[in-house]
């Protein structure tokens, strides 16, 4: 794979469909390789008709007829991009047609009945790697762009897109591979290289590393969240007005509410993104509810939903007495990161019928309760408030830092971290230098699946594979 | 509003998402008007630095970062199309950045924050319209060019927005206009211009017209159907193997299956295209079946499904004799255009046990009567080369004939026919000349509506609105 990268490979010329594919204004058919001109020049007339498809010019927009045949198939502009000032860097041509489903395939279909084979998912991005536009990285950080949920997941992608992970991750390679360098120098050429005081200085080096990395393994926590949202769960009495809460949020101007796509309908599953934050939020009393017959199922399910839960929402109704019901609950999820919500603030409260003292004994001093009022909106400000402190410590910055995101990045990092580690421990032992290389360059190859450095074919097909078709 | 037809008018500048949106490689802000420079200038930075964006050539393409202030939103290309030489005749701006929801919203947001209006559905080929570049039913055309469901309808949405329907308007209009011209010059100065023989020769031209407007009206009935599908209801006993049938018909490999947009769920509505006919199939049965205490509700629908249905699927159990309820069903559907399949064809028959003969009393001789087996799909090809038939009556030629699809057009064809038709019995009548002239002015004003000549702005207004955004 490597001895390729970089270079613009020979292949074959593919297309598809780039754009979503659902009735709209405007359908982009992309065709990528050598052939795209030529099928161009075999389905396409521009307005001009005396002009030859094959002088178009470079990075220009020609307005025209789509023709199989005789037949006029479309009206549509053609973006012109050729190789290497493209995105894949090899001929790239854009047909910009009339966005109907019936009218985008039949203009693919006549692109493939020219020559050209249906690109697999992530092949034009594929390429984009393969021929050295874009690391591995970048890559992927394309399609965390498209599938960014919040602006914190887009401004974080984007930020990998330009090279914000790359950067470091080449900079970490680079200090590694100078010194595994010297110490080989050294061993081959002693008379002119010296190791006296190396161990410690590689020690140090060596230090520095191991906090680079554990810094970026630490942040896929925030990564992850930030990334694929908090995974929420709900939970209180029936009638504790959970349904008035998620309308609250949902009301909320700040408040993007979208379908998580891949569940599927009875889960009950809904984002719900507010001030760049998106909450993933599993109503388990939903669960219970749906069927009376399946209430074991509902059980086992809201236990599990709430295990795997980044974040408990615990809504109280303080209309009514804390029941042996609701320590139960509290009891249960001790050990999770939860807010309590006080709900009904605004019900006068008659004296001794709601005693949130009690909840004292079961949770930690920094778990937040918050008094609101999900009928009249109160108290959502201060939830969301506590929420980003909880959640992100207040320290999530991500104009200044890059987060790890991606669960195969951390994995690498992993690796690299336990490889420096090892690496420590030698030098801390007094091992020979030349045993320091073997987890050095183990740290080097591990940091360059990162970036795409002599991955397997089989890793860069299976990472392209989920990406969205068309790009 | 005819006033300004023609003529570029001055209006503000718009913007909207002009792909579906939904996570694909690529989405589209499409932003027009004068300002579409000056907005563009603002949050776009070209990858060649130096370049002022207001001196960014004509229908050329750039590549470079979109901006908010320091921040780089994402990495687009950007599409410069300026006026006259542009969709709405506007300078028309398109920036192609990355598919993702949230950063064709964020784009969008941005190109707003820096001028634009957001666009109202179809508010761009309005400016097309307003501005002259087409009439108002290449417009339409457009829409339908869109939204159309198999090959057919995107063969005559095409045939449509190249002029056929327009060009044959204009036609009927000028031959209408001259005579007119004609019966005032001689009113006017009758030294000159001889009316003898006039209404005789106007008669003539008058059936001419008459004809074409008929065979323009003729032509609904079939439009209809090829741009909306054929209503189809599939009725039959609860084992007569509809489910088998339905599958039989989309596991064929010419069909092409699609929910019908706007039908909520519970009407068991789908759409097949096969061959490039639109089956919009209703199951009556599921309707009855969905709930035992909405039975009443069910049937009543099932009843009105049949009424409105443009064709009726029979399905019959050959493997059990002919019941009451059969008949019954027979006799409701006596006047409806139907099919009579007749399924399990592949089970071995008793002597006595299935007496298709009996139908003969109910159907017409011209009603199909078609032997399948659902299961094995045997008789499908038999049953859609019928459908073919019986739909279309084998004339279906959407490469040579403009077929009217759309019932604005169609209430103006009759209403012209109408006209036309006072003409002839006012001629027939021996009404003098000045008689004649205000029946086809009022054809010719009909006509007009169809390309939009002397319609009002409310009119406008509301057919735009049913328009996609970004269109």
């Amino acid at each position: 794979m490597e001895s390729v990268m970089g270079m613009i490979n020979e292949f074959d010329t593919i297309a598809a469909i780039a754009t979503a594919v659902s009735n709209a204004g405007i359908g982009i058919i992309r065709i990528s390789g050598s052939e795209a001109m030529t099928i161009l020049s075999n389905i396409f007339e521009p307005y001009n008709k005396k002009v030859d498809v094959h002088q178009l010019e470079n990075h220009r927009i020609y307005y025209g007829n789509i023709k199989d045949g005789q037949e006029v198939i479309d009206e549509c502009i053609v973006l012109i991009m050729k190789g290497p000032h493209s995105y894949t860097k090899e001929d790239v041509v854009e047909i910009d047609c009339h966005g109907g489903v019936t009218v985008v395939y039949k203009v693919l279909n006549l692109v493939l009945k020219n020559g050209a084979r249906a690109a697999e998912p992530g092949e034009f991005t594929k390429r984009a790697f393969l021929n050295g536009r874009i690391d591995l990285s970048q890559a992927e950080a394309v399609m965390d762009l498209i599938d960014s949920k919040n602006e914190m997941a887009r401004k974080n992608s984007m930020t990998q897109l330009k090279g914000g992970l790359s950067d470091r991750i080449k900079q970490l390679r680079e200090e590694i591979i100078y010194q595994v360098a010297f110490i080989e120098s050294a061993l081959d050429d002693p008379e002119h290289y010296s190791l006296d005081g190396f161990p410690e200085k590689l020690l140090e080096l060596d230090r520095q590393w191991i906090k680079t990395a554990r810094g970026m393994l630490d942040s896929y926590d925030n990564g992850r969240i930030i990334a694929e949202g908090i995974r929420t769960c709900i939970i209180g009495k029936p009638n504790a007005g959970k349904s008035s809460f998620l309308n609250a949020l949902l009301g909320e101007e700040r408040a993007i509410v979208t379908d998580i796509a891949g569940t599927t309908r009875d889960t009950l599953e809904e984002s719900v993104t507010i001030d760049g934050i998106t909450l993933n939020i599993v109503d388990t009393a939903g669960i219970r509810d749906t069927e009376d017959k399946v209430e074991s199922i509902g059980v086992e399910r809201a236990r599990k939903e709430m295990e795997s839960a980044d974040l408990i929402l615990f809504l109280m109704d303080t209309s009514v007495q804390i029941s042996e019901e609701d320590i139960e609950i509290l009891q249960k999820i001790r050990d999770k990161k939860k807010i309590i919500l006080l709900n009904k603030s605004d019900k006068v409260q008659e004296e001794g019928s709601f005693d949130s003292s009690v909840l004292q004994e079961y949770i930690s001093e920094e778990t937040p309760v918050i008094s609101i009022s999900a009928k009249y909106g109160d108290g959502i400000d201060n939830f969301i408030m506590e929420l980003k402190n909880m959640m992100f410590h207040g320290r999530i910055d991500v104009n200044q830092e890059v987060y790890i995101t991606n669960a195969r990045h951390k994995d690498a990092l992993a690796k690299t971290y336990e490889s420096l580690e090892c690496v420590q421990r030698s030098i801390e032992a007094g091992m020979p230098e030349d045993f320091f290389t073997i987890d050095l360059m183990n740290a080097y190859e591990k940091l360059g699946l990162i970036i795409g450095e002599s991955v397997e074919e089989d890793l860069v097909n299976e990472i392209f594979s989920k990406f969205c078709t068309g790009k």
